[in-house]
C-alpha cells in the first residue's frame, strides 16, 4: 500500500511565491490527509498533482494565521466542487480549541453553506504549552450548536490525545512548546501479518511492523514525555527549522527551532529520516537563490552534523517523499 | 499626478493559478487603495510591481469569501513588515457590516497583535440588495470595544454612502443587487483650476474636471438611482462579467452579470472605458487557453457589440491601466 507525503507550503510566517504557507499532504489508500492549511493552500493543491477533493481529514497544528487562514477558502472551494451525497462520510477536522468557532463564523459571515458534512474535533491544550502570558482560554466563544465534533482532553496517563484508531492505524497528538499551544501528530500503522503465511508469522512472533510518520507543528521543544515515546524509531519525522543554528536565541524567543534543535530531537527518537521545513522566507529554494542571499543548504549541513552524517532532507514546495512498506 | 489601476485577481469563486481571487489596486500619489482582498492577495502583491506596505485604504465590496478571505493574512503580513510609528495614520478598512467582527475574531484567535493602527468602517446594507431569504442582520455579533470606526448608514436623500471627502476627492459607495448585499465605489477627483492661470480659468468658468473611477462589486444590476448618477461619464468603469451572454439566466440566478449586462450599464452611464473582470475560472487568459476551452475574447466581442464598437478591456492578473490626467 503506497504512502507518500507532499509539501504544499514550506515557508514560515506568510506565503510567498517561493514558499507557500504551511501545508502538507499525507496520502494513503487514495485519501489525502492535510496537515495545516495556510493561506493559498487551495491554489497550491491546483498546482500539484494532488486532488483537494480527496481530502478526508484535516489537522491544524496551532492557531497562527500562516497555519490555518487558508481553511475557510479551501472548505468553500471543496463545497463548490462537491455534489451532495447523503452517504458521504464527513471530513474530520482536528485542531486546537477555538477552531470550530472560527470555521463556523467564517462560513456564516460569507453566507457559505457547505454541501458536504464536516465535523471539528478540538484539542484542549495545557497551560505549559506556551509562555503564561500568551495562554488564552477562548471561553467566551459561542458554540455552533449544529456542528458535531468532540472536545478532546489530554489522556493524563498517556500524556497524549487519541484522535483516530481503526484496524489499520492509530493517530495521536502530543504537546509542543511554542508561542501559543502547538501540537505534533503521529500516524502509526499497526503491525501486519503477511497475508500468505499468517500462521507461520504468528508462530515466529514476527509480524511486519507498520510505518510511523511524525509531523510536528511549530515548536522550540516538546512538553511532557509522550513526544519522544511516540516518535521513537519513526520512519519519517517532519520538524520545523525556521532559522539556522547561528540564530538559536532568536528562534527560541519566537518559539521556533533550528536544525540542531530538530536533529537533537530526531537523534533522541532514533528516527530513520529527518525532513526539515517551515523555513524563514529568507531561505529561498537552492535553485532560486540570488547572490548574497541566505544559503538554505547550510541548514542541511547543521542538522546532518548532529546526526553523524545521516542524510537530512530540506522540504521544498511540491516535493514528494515516498514512504515504502516494510518487508 | 499619475493614477493607475492594477488587477491582482480577476477570477470568480476561488483563486486559481491563472486567475487570483478578487483584488485590485488603485494607486494615486504613492498610496495604494485595495479593492477586495480574496485569498492569496498578499502573494499576488509580491508577484506584482506594487508594495503592500503602501496600502492606506481597503474596500471590501461584499462578504463572499473570494472577496475577503485574504484580509486576515494580509493584515498580519503588513504588521510583520511594519515598524511601530505613533504618527502613522490608521489604515481605513471599509466593508459591509460584519467585517469588523470577522477581523477582530481572526486576529484574536491567531494571537495577532497588529503593529499598525487600523479602523473598520461598516456599511449597513438595505434589505433590497439581495433576495429576501439571503438577508442577514448579523445582530448577534460581539462588538470589539477597542476598535474604532464608523457605522455608515445610507444617506436617504443621496441614496449613497459618503466614505471619504477631502480637498482633492470624494469617495462614495452605492448599492448593488447580488446574492448578498454588495457595493460599488466611486472615486471622483474634484475639478482642478490650473495652477498658473487660476484667475483666467475662473473667469472662463472652466475648471479642469477630475478623473472618475467606478469599481463595482459582484452584481446583477443596481439598487436605486444613485449608481447611474454617480457613474455618469466615468473615465473607467470596472464591472464584473462572470459568464458570457449565452448564460445570462444562470448569471442572474447567482446574482452575476454578463458582458451585455455590464455594457448596458456602461452605455446608460456614458462611461469612457469599460473594463470587465471577475471571470469564471473556465475562461483562461487568452494566451493560456487550451484546445476546446472557453474563449474569453468572446466576452469582449459581446460587450463591444452593445457599445457600438467602443473598445472594451478584459482584465488579467497583473494588468495595469493608466488613467491620464485631463487637460
Amino acid at each position: 500500500m503506497s504512502m507518500d507525503i507532499t509539501f504544499l507550503g514550506t515557508g514560515s510566517a506568510y506565503p510567498s511565491p517561493t514558499r507557500g504557507a504551511s501545508a502538507l499532504v499525507l496520502r494513503r489508500e487514495g485519501e489525502c490527509w492535510l496537515f495545516d492549511c495556510g493561506e493559498g493552500t487551495q491554489t497550491q493543491f491546483m498546482k500539484s498533482h494532488l486532488k483537494a477533493g480527496r481530502i478526508t481529514k484535516i489537522f491544524i497544528t496551532h492557531l497562527h494565521g500562516d497555519h490555518f487562514f487558508g481553511l475557510p477558502g479551501l472548505l468553500c472551494t471543496l463545497s463548490l466542487q462537491s455534489s451532495p451525497d447523503p452517504n458521504k462520510p464527513p471530513v474530520d477536522i482536528y485542531g486546537p480549541f477555538g477552531l470550530r468557532n472560527f470555521i463556523w463564523r467564517s462560513m456564516e459571515l460569507s453566507h457559505s453553506q457547505l454541501l458536504f458534512p464536516y465535523v471539528v474535533h478540538e484539542l484542549v491544550p495545557t497551560r505549559d504549552q506556551c509562555p503564561a502570558e500568551e495562554f488564552k482560554e477562548f471561553s467566551d466563544l459561542d458554540r455552533d450548536e449544529g456542528a458535531q465534533g468532540r472536545i478532546l482532553h489530554m489522556d493524563p496517563v498517556e500524556n497524549s490525545y487519541l484522535l483516530v484508531e481503526d484496524e489499520q492505524l492509530v493517530l495521536k497528538a502530543f504537546r509542543l512548546f511554542h508561542r501559543i499551544p502547538s501540537f505534533g501528530f503521529v500516524v502509526e500503522e499497526k503491525p501486519r501479518t503477511g497475508k500468505l503465511n499468517v500462521q507461520k508469522l504468528k508462530d515466529l512472533e514476527a509480524p511486519i511492523p507498520g510505518r510511523k510518520i511524525c509531523i510536528l507543528g511549530d515548536c522550540s521543544g516538546v512538553v511532557g514525555d509522550a513526544a519522544v515515546k511516540l516518535c521513537c524509531e519513526a520512519d519519517v519525522l517532519i520538524h520545523e527549522a525556521t532559522l539556522d543554528d547561528t540564530q538559536e536565541e532568536k528562534a527560541r524567543e519566537h518559539g521556533h527551532s533550528t536544525p540542531k534543535m530538530a536533529a537533537d530531537f530526531a537523534k533522541l527518537c532514533k528516527v530513520k529520516k529527518l525532513v526539515l521545513t517551515h523555513f524563514s522566507q529568507r531561505y529561498k529554494p537552492a535553485a532560486q537563490r540570488g547572490e548574497g542571499e541566505s544559503d538554505i543548504t547550510e541548514l542541511k549541513r547543521q542538522a546532518e552534523s548532529v546526526l553523524g552524517g545521516q542524510e537530512v532532507t530540506l522540504a521544498e514546495d511540491f516535493m514528494t517523499i515516498e514512504i515504502p512498506m516494510k518487508k
